[in-house]
């Protein structure tokens, strides 16, 4: 299993993008996790296609694109055109929930389901086969500043579980409250891609980017 | 009456975006437009509160806020809290017009409606005096690479009537399919604020800036 | 032309409903003003059905429902079920305006129709030779505490204009704001039928209601 | 002027259907009325895009599409592929009516807006010259066995006024509640395309078609 | 475990209510149910803020707001303002049920999530932990005179062992259809909160009180 | 267990409706599969009420009536009345099954509850006992000319162990992808219903209808 730090650009400074960014995958981070809100799902409007079409001009970082939108399946097509490589479509966001999977898988992208803090892992039940990625919440998406949920470990161990006895091969994300302090234990129980957001994002992007990355690849 | 050139972020680099608007401002433009869209009002999700408030710590420029969002009165006090010094509304995105420009005015903000292209100026007939900013569309919003409808110039003209007839004192924003080759035109027939994106974010800003500017300022 | 005072019941005591009214109704008052609000289209929740029915039966005072709800067409059978005798909706709270008019006459009862402040007079250009009443609102729905709206005084000058040269009999009803001191000028603005809250429940309901039509009546 | 008799395939035999159009065209319409209801925008479901699709295969006669759906806009495409040659949005339906009028045009179809009777015509105020026909609704959209609502009369007259007036060439198509006994009247305050539904497929439907184009074209 | 018997006011006497409440708790009621009903997440419109704060004047008795209304997030801190002890969600309204939990709990009241008939008890997989109650739609939310639906008899049985067997102390809650014959059944199902409306508001309501009361104590 | 195969109208000439399912009921097929769809649950448009009632003139099969459509409990009573014989609903369409499922069986009919592809069984746990069908959906509804999804070989299997240890009779109606060259397997998985359309109207519907109805017969 892979280990992966996905800083959230969220935390960024949107004057000086790219530099930032740039910052954070040449210390390190892969991937690069974009928080794309509507005002809907979530009460937060954050980014959308122009900001990730020109960030795309400057790293190759992977985009795992996180949609904290209303219908998804909307806008599939768009995501793809502007960089995406990941898509991670929220479960309560949709009820054509496989057919919004499917539109991902078409692209060529690899495609996550997310899950809302109080949403059970019976929403997986006929759709994991289908998918790279599920990116557990752990914490109410659509704020900043919050912290760890702690009943979320259950969540990531039983889904581990689920997904060891079925023998597949599917990233668990977290994201919400990660910090060099904690991820070390979520990673234990069963997480393996690390959504971070003001822990990297935060003055000295290099060395927290390490900081977090050394916490994380810690034995 | 002043004419104000507010070059719209949605075509600068969001990779370099406070670079990008530092030239265009330092070239003359007093007023930045900054399109906020949910994927809900308009088909395209832009950007919102984080990247308005990193924006606002490199500029003194007036922030014209332009909410392509459904029921905008749920936000007002974030656009204010990120830096806002105009917000508009768009007439057809809540029932309640009245209450959400009354909103924006407990802020200490200045208020514009936006009609779309189709809306009648029927919709302004008991909230003129209300506001300092009409923003009339001029293409459909939600796209770029469209072209100035040509019927709109009827619609400025007929509220630049309306509104010296009253003795107010409003401004008129145009935006869309605007340049150097018709703000000349766009202007004679009423407006004073104009709005250009890719005219101005183009490779050159600061000579792109002044070139319009002094289209702008022709007499 | 009849002048009449339609006390609000959003001001009384619910504790203690039927005898506030009761004492209202006494003092001179022939309508009651009923206030149903959804939380949907005005951000208040208040009453509906089970209040009503329970109202009617201590009083044959003249109710006048007033429905601040989203598709008032779905709920007109249950609302004359519970006994109003006037219906008033609101034209921004339906496409079918027309249609949920006719609803109501169908049932035998009154009609009105109501408009926001900042909705324009056109929305009653077909349907004004159908109903009784226009309920213009002269603060914005879904709040106590405003004060009245001064650009509503023209609003209900031209409509009352425009009811007299159609040589129509229609009442105009303003809610919001309404006390004795200036019902009489509003009365001249055109207004016939008055609404007013806790310028009547706020102590001595009976002295109030009288201070109130006493101003009300003054030539 | 035109007057063409456009019969409304609601009210003929579904189970027989290319049987029963054919006859009404035979007969002499020219144009057949499709009436297309999502249970949203009406409460009524009526047909879709493959009763379209298989009656396009036996006849030429034009397919006036009648939208009385929610955001007309998403499906322009699918009803242009399955055979429509006007097609008609609601004003009511769309916040976006000049971009929806543009999809039409852009797929070489014919357009049309239609009012719902409460609808002011100030709706039409910056798309007339866009359009090819305005479809009155002469009955609320969505049911059967409805009157003729007489007040209509004023609109269409008031309508056909504002396009002699600027010069326009535009059909006005009425619709609901039409028969041989009223069309001359319509006609003569302004409209010359007439929707009738049982007024001709009602048992003998080349009989009732003649008697009704016969009604038409008296003068 | 505590026993609760929690009369519902939507079968009170709403010209009289404080009275009739009084009476109910004077009788031994230690909880008052208040039914919340805003006719969008069911098909009825009882009562909202200001009949709770009127309400609230005259008792002390716990008040437990039921309600059935969609987003119920929106009005938690009115209805904290208002005076309520307790508040009961539906799991079924709202996509982020963990946060509009904490949203309650913020506000240092008790918290419930409420459950219509066909919804399964994995919506309460990562919840349970964090409310006080689980309220058991035993008719369907929104209509009067309705039985109580017996297969709900398992839905109690199997939550009661799954609170059991995490030792948690959390309240089963049962609203429709209860009365003094089948509440002994229900409290062997595991229920300890009763909600009775007719049952109680029906005439003599000491004595319903009392007689349900003594139901509900029987061993 | 009957095994029945039901041949959906989607896939015959509307032109010729009637014809084509007498076609394929003389041929053997004893129910008429009849896909509602409103373009908001699905993103296509069907038929409805006309179509049906016309359609009910012409034969005595049963009509399954599979609404693909939001808030089914609107309109059951419009589909008992063109004479619906069984009405499935989907589980994902309203937050009130229960309630909706009750509506069908006042009606008299028979009641099926649809679950699309990703929906788990828990979405069935309280309201297995209560219907006489379940409809798993093969494919994501609203699209034609999609393949048989492998994965509800087990949704299928597990539900039908499902039933078998409740003890209960209830059909599984598959519907998607379904031919004479997968039937007999997904007949083995437990599904007793098969729905198909190209496969039956294509071209020789009588021996179309026979070819499917001995691979769904043969042991």
């Amino acid at each position: 299993m892979d280990y992966i730090l996905a800083p959230s650009i969220l935390s960024a400074d949107f004057a000086n993008l790219g530099a930032d960014v740039k910052e954070a995958v040449e210390a390190g981070a892969k991937w690069v996790h974009i928080d794309v809100m509507d005002g809907m799902f979530v009460p937060n409007i954050s980014l959308g296609f122009p900001v990730i079409k020109s960030l795309r001009k400057v790293t190759d970082a992977v985009f795992d694109v996180h949609l904290m939108i209303e219908e998804p399946g909307r806008y599939i097509d768009e995501f793809a055109a502007v960089g995406a490589d990941v898509i991670t479509l929220h479960a309560e966001a949709t009820k054509h929930l496989h057919r919004a999977i499917q539109q991902v898988k078409a692209k060529g992208l690899k495609v996550g389901v997310s899950l809302n803090p109080a949403t059970p892992l019976s929403a997986l039940d006929y759709v994991l086969e289908d998918i790279d990625m599920v990116l557990i919440m752990t914490v109410n998406p659509g704020y900043g500043g919050q912290s760890y949920i702690n009943k979320m470990d259950d969540k990531i161990k039983e889904l581990r579980k689920i997904i060891t006895e079925k023998g597949l091969d599917i990233d668990i994300e977290v994201d919400g409250g990660i910090s060099a302090k904690n991820i070390a234990h979520v990673k234990e129980c069963g997480a393996n891609v690390f959504v971070a957001g003001s822990a990297v994002f935060n003055g000295d992007i290099a060395s927290s980017t390490k900081e977090i990355l050394k916490a994380m690849e810690a034995q």
